[in-house]
């Protein structure tokens, strides 16, 4: 398949890699066409790996991962350019964390989410969010764990969250997907993240992921 | 020990019931002395089992639980009154949820949280946020699950948290308690309510609650 990336950061980087690994064609974007980080990657990628702009990146592929961070995302995809994202599904990684006050906050939250913003701007797009609750090695890895944990997908287009799902068992190895409905639920995975940094403050192992656990 | 708990609902029912069953004196307040759910309850629970005001539990007990609505919990504080907190653990299990909004919201996250007013309002109680991240009848049955999850505290005073992390082991079963730093922490563990809820509508069973993996 051909995949377009958004953003060429430790998330971009981790996810491309995966995908040119198991076969497929990854085009990764940058707000510039002389981004280093991103030459460098399709570089060491070898030829199923491609760099470009953020439309480069957008028109590339089929289907397209947010990988930007929060706080720059709508700002990407407009320069992705509607028409290259219409119709496709977009799966949003991203945080829209705010890491300049003391204690870390989110751009936005609790009335509203990145999801829904990006969902509400390209209103032909079909967003799904996921991936976003996790180190970016555990997303493409989630055998790197102890043991099996959750994800979770949330989007309005039920097809779609179907869809993504089975990427992230095939592509990823996640066994189980839990779909949370549609992208409002996007508020509850990124209010998480101000849980998890502060986990991923006191907790010493590097990488972690919760396990919903029943009765 | 003699035990306060601020709140006749479920989780105060739920809390009060085991804390009386493994020998503890249990006073719970209400806004006023004839609430009957209150008052059945003391009646049920037998001769360690007291009810009356918000101020007649908070003097009783040398350890306080919070167990109102967290949309109520400010107030009730007050009525229980400063001096009858002072110097006391106060274990704060409530979630300010606001649930008239159409999708549940909260009424203070992200630069704030109900723990950081309450103890802010309270500067001579020692409030530790734990217990609020799951179902009642988890909070004081953690085996209820079919594996071991984790809890969290939150708290400016170290002390505090460590007792609060030994009675939740030694009277509720808890094997994992993960302390997660000062109060400011509490906003993480209040904003995951959002994805909390999400799940609880998503997920058959009854009864959930995460547990932490890492590598």
């Amino acid at each position: 398949m051909d995949i377009g990336i958004l953003g060429t950061g430790m998330v971009g980087q981790t996810i491309g890699s995966k995908l040119v690994q198991i076969g497929h064609k990854v085009m990764m974007g940058s707000r510039t066409i002389d981004n280093p980080k991103g030459m460098n990657w399709a570089k060491e990628e070898g030829p199923n790996a491609y760099f470009g702009t953020f439309a480069d990146a957008a028109a590339f592929g089929e289907i397209l991962f947010n990988c930007t961070q929060g706080s720059a995302s709508l700002q990407a995809l407009e320069q992705a350019g509607a028409e290259n994202l219409k119709g496709k599904i977009l799966i949003d990684t991203s945080n829209p964390i705010d890491y300049s006050a003391e204690i870390t906050t989110l751009t936005v939250c609790n009335t509203d989410s990145l999801g829904e913003q990006i969902q509400r701007a390209f209103p032909e797009t079909r967003v799904v969010k996921t991936l976003n609750t996790m180190n970016a090695n555990v997303m493409v890895n989630p055998a790197k764990l102890i043991e099996y944990t959750d994800i979770f997908v949330s989007g309005n287009d039920g097809e779609a969250r179907a869809v993504v799902s089975g990427y992230l068992r095939d592509w990823f190895g996640w066994k189980t997907v839990i779909d949370l409905g549609d992208i409002t639920t996007s508020r509850g995975v990124e209010m998480f993240l101000i849980l998890w940094l502060s986990l991923r403050r006191v907790v010493s192992s590097k990488y972690m992921n919760i396990k919903l656990v029943t009765s």
